[in-house]
């Protein structure tokens, strides 16, 4: 017992139960049962070069760099765990089944900016991951190219990390300009520099998760940096032109990440995606979403993901609504008549277009 | 009751004991006698302009600027509060009063070079703000210009404001760079961001708290901007270039905190600052630190955030120790054997120059 036990990422619940934690990742690490179930084919996951019709985009996977993601660092014998920064609300199973794709109206030349600005992007991705929705895919059905569409698991993968990966980003950039401006005008901020770093280190532990079922290959990191280099500058100038209209675009972007989640969760239900319908989730996804036993498969883990995808759709869109100068961040205030129904930080109430600025001040 | 009540800054601790918390606040709001207390010259704080022999230096207010940062935006009519994000650890006087000016020896080229900037910067602000040690003062007794050094509570609380507002910038800096890189490596982070967001979190409430205090004038706003904007841009390339030495400065700078905090702490003993020997702390400050009664004096909440800067003086120096690449943060986590001493978020165990790579890894 001399020798490392473990540290396992940021993501475990902290305080009572990090003793128990701390032994399930340890046997969790022995049986590796987190990465590959016995019904999978583990080389699938653990990746070899792969090569799609639109190019090569390697999904391999040395150990050496997949040990880097997971196990603790070799080297730390005395710590037994790390645990979360942020806890994550509790979401009931009944609340995630409810999340549905939607969207909001474009109302000003703000959001219509940013309705184009995300449709853009959308464009893009989809043909730099061969991506169509299920629906098209059926138009194409007689069509011999229809295949190429056709999503596996590598794929959903693939889309996942690449979009989980500039996902954090928003949230990051947005809290630390909004620190600043609080250091440098010398005036509060009224809550809002947390609710945009909890959304993005929610986003970060969804890059995390997926980490756990595959390990980018060399060009897909390149596109990764590629992407962040040209996005986070990108949406740091836009921050400091309108903050109205860059929390606006992330409300159009998670209504797109909604929308690919739900067609995930469908494919799965649909038995299009046979590895992942018995497939575990990754043992640090189920610490970070404290997934309750029994309900702890990928398709679980995706309702998880989804609804979290949906609360940002929310808070965005809300945050878009509201005067980012003085008014105060409606997630993390206490209202005066509690029996109103307000913004929370829970799912339960939940509304894809945002609160009018009306109904939260 | 229909009107608006009060959104306080993010400063309030979180959970139970809000209901309470909103009421202290209004009431304070009423009497104001956070702001001013009878025995002190309210125009002193509520400030004219001022002129020192270094340069005009406003330290106006206007009511108008005044207050917007105290009261609630008047136009939030349904939100009582927005606590806080990150509760304070509690301090016990015992060890506040502990707390010491340190020195870390320099070691390597990289101490070298974060000991000099911190030189530097100390001695270009001296110059600025006007300030001297008591002890130089003294030297200077017979000289005609001695007074001209000799620290008011006005003096003190420009050069307060001054390095607030800039102390705040690298735990955002240094976070958002370690969360880009998390996601862009695609790998974890081991707990780093969560220490340095909070230590930004808490330098900008030394500086809100300040600011209840005294409203800056143009002059002072201009500095402030001026130092921000260069001062983030160079900690922004430099903790690209050397985490290492980054940590190592900040540590070097709150050495220059503790002592300028201890030297403030004994002008208040020694009677020099008069109007502060009775001044109530703000409330906010009341609140964050959770200052328990019969402690709320102005020397109480310097003791406080003397100690904040200890402990953020530790902090870097143990972190400029470890390995930035793969080493978990020793403040966030468990220790397998908790008995062993080991680097905690109190004061009760303060070690001004930080832990050894080997001590806690
Ligand atoms: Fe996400
Ligand atoms: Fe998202
Ligand atoms: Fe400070
Ligand atoms: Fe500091």
């Amino acid at each position: 017992m001399g020798t490392i036990r473990v540290t396992p990422p940021r993501t475990l619940f902290s305080g009572q139960g990090s003793a128990y934690i701390g032994k399930a990742i340890a046997s969790s690490l022995n049986s590796s049962s987190s990465i590959c179930t016995p019904g999978m084919r583990s080389s699938y996951y653990l990746l070899r070069p792969y090569s799609s019709p639109l190019g090569k985009r390697n999904f391999s996977s040395t150990s050496k760099q997949q040990l880097e993601v997971f196990p603790p660092p070799r080297d730390a014998p005395s710590i037994r765990v790390t645990p979360a920064a942020w806890q994550h609300p509790v979401y009931s199973e009944e609340s995630m089944k409810q999340i549905a794709i939607a969207r909001r109206d474009v109302r000003t030349w703000s959001d219509w900016t940013a309705f184009n600005l995300v449709r853009l992007l959308r464009w893009s991705t989809d043909i730099a991951t061969g991506y169509r929705h299920q629906k098209e895919i059926k138009k194409l059905e007689d069509n011999p190219n229809a295949r190429r569409f056709e999503m596996t698991e590598r794929k959903w993968l693939t889309r996942f990390i690449f979009l989980e990966s500039i996902a954090g980003v928003p949230g990051i950039v947005g809290g630390m300009l909004r620190h600043l401006r609080s250091l440098r005008r010398m005036q509060r901020d009224n809550g809002w520099i947390e609710s945009l770093l909890e959304e993005a280190y929610n986003e970060r532990m969804h890059l995390l998760t997926f980490l756990r079922m595959a390990e980018p290959g060399r060009f897909m990191k390149f596109m990764v940096l590629a992407a962040q280099g040209i996005f986070s500058n990108a949406f740091f100038l836009a921050y400091l032109v309108s903050p109205r209209t860059c929390h606006r675009f992330v409300g159009y972007l998670e209504e797109e990440a909604v929308m690919t989640y739900t067609h995930c969760i469908r494919d799965i239900e649909a038995g299009r995606l046979p590895s992942w319908s018995k497939l575990d989730a990754p043992e640090i996804a189920v610490r970070y979403w404290n997934m309750p036993e029994g309900h702890r498969k990928m398709r679980d883990l995706l309702l998880y993901i989804r609804a979290d995808e949906a609360k940002h759709r929310e808070v965005n869109h809300t945050l878009g609504n509201l005067d980012w100068h003085k008014d105060p961040n409606p997630y993390v205030s206490e209202y005066k008549d509690p029996s109103q129904s307000h913004p929370t930080k829970g799912i339960d109430i939940n509304k894809p277009v945002g609160w009018e600025r009306e109904e939260v001040i």
